[in-house]
């Protein structure tokens, strides 16, 4: 094993992942994705309170909070800059769906580098929706193919990314990112009351930008001013490209990205150079 | 690890699941649970031909069917009765949804008791549903939170099994067994084109009964004259109590029984007796 990975069934260090979890069998867990800034996690109690949610709604246990913490904090006690993934699931259990009551979580932390710097991206729209499930929209659940046949698609199109609409054909984010478009002087996002992932950074942008939540067509997103993806690892990606629609960058992009570094040193003007020079 | 679990990776055993497998991360697989008899499995080819047809849906590499059904014979060379269940994911990758080309696929086969035998089902309708989602229809992946809540939900109520419906209140199937309903001495179950899975046993029932795929309404299914679960481990369950609504065994399911049994010899009146005790 990795000496980046470190796992656990309840409060114990395991040594491998169980044949029987939950997690591999149903992808019965939740994960969270973290930007790590000089060995710390900036936005861990956003983090935290997300996959709280998603474990409450799941009815998965939570490992104690302040021992997810510090063994988080030691995977980068070098202060090193990267990426913190968490992820819980329901642990093993006999065959079948039925969870079993009290059932000791698994958990598991891996350190990833920070991908490499994109100054913009190309998105294409997905031929694969995103199934409408309100007992699932919002959180961040491991039951994830429709994102995975997604991202196949932008693969195959050698694109940077892919947005995606729900079954009604009304826009919901990218495969992993949310998406804010600007229109009349105003940025837009769509709700995720349906499907979708509630990202993170998406609701530390909705406040900073004074955004509004709107259900967007695919219309309203290519007739739109500006248009940028978001999450916790990357921070603002303005689009560039969709299909045949370019955009150049807007001075709201630069409006935005100085909110965003303020929440986050990672996702400061400075860090984040290469997203800005582009401009 | 138990000896009842053997996993591999590519053609090789390994000892252990791998931290970064995406069954884990993503729900990236496939699975089939086999109903074993004297130590053979009779549906042998109608699992592996639905596996195909989700590992090509899904562009997962299929393992070698020869090794497969090998070490899955070896599993039970005692000649015993029992439950394998084969598992099959994308393997491991780096970080993120991006399936990578010509990933080497992990795969495991475990062993389980048969279930205890029932007689029949009390079922309840679940408030959980299916969403609806072609993409997936059918094939047995392995994102099943819907599941899971639903039956949480039977649990809860004290119930063997739960009805969903998709989103559209348009019934599926159970949790983890299709339907069949009598209704005007025709056995009628729901076609599975955009949600739910397309069981290997209700695939053997269609023809022996000579049944006919229909979109069912709640109303049909608690109107019927007969109504029975079916799955590859249970073969057919009858259902004896549906909420408030109660059937007796109708002699219709004698003969269900009897269509099944000549096509795998632990359904057989004989073997499954217990099934049929209860007429």
């Amino acid at each position: 094993m990795s000496a980046g990975v470190r796992l656990f069934r309840g409060a114990r260090p395991v040594d491998a992942v169980a044949p029987d979890d939950r997690g591999l069998a149903y992808g019965d867990g939740l994960f969270e994705t973290m930007r790590v800034h000089a060995g710390t996690v900036p936005w861990w109690d956003a983090h935290w309170s997300r996959l709280s949610l998603g474990a409450a709604r799941l009815s998965i246990a939570l490992p104690d909070a302040g021992q997810v913490r510090a063994e988080a904090g030691s995977l980068f006690d070098d202060g090193a800059h990267g990426v913190l993934k968490l992820l819980l699931t329901r642990g093993g259990s006999a065959r079948g769906y039925a969870p079993i009551d009290g059932a000791e979580p698994s958990w598991m932390l891996a350190r990833h580098p920070l991908p490499a710097p994109a100054a913009s991206a190309r998105a294409i729209w997905c031929d694969t929706r995103l199934a409408l499930q309100p007992a699932l929209a919002g959180i961040k659940h491991c039951n994830r193919l429709e994102q995975v046949l997604a991202r196949a698609e932008c693969v195959a199109a050698g694109a940077d990314e892919g947005l995606m609409c729900d079954g009604q054909g009304t826009v919901v984010s990218a495969t992993s990112a949310n998406l804010f478009v600007l229109r009349d002087g105003r940025w837009l996002t769509p709700p995720i009351d349906r499907c979708g992932v509630a990202g993170t950074c998406r609701a530390i942008l909705l406040p900073a930008l004074d955004a509004r939540e709107q259900r967007l067509q695919r219309g309203d997103v290519e007739r739109a001013d500006a248009v940028f993806l978001c999450n916790a690892v990357r921070g603002i990606l303005p689009v560039a490209r969709l299909g045949a629609r370019t955009w150049e960058l807007h001075p709201a992009l630069a409006q935005a990205h100085a909110a965003l570094g303020r929440s986050h040193p990672g996702f400061a003007p400075g860090q984040s150079a290469s997203a800005m020079e582009a401009g």
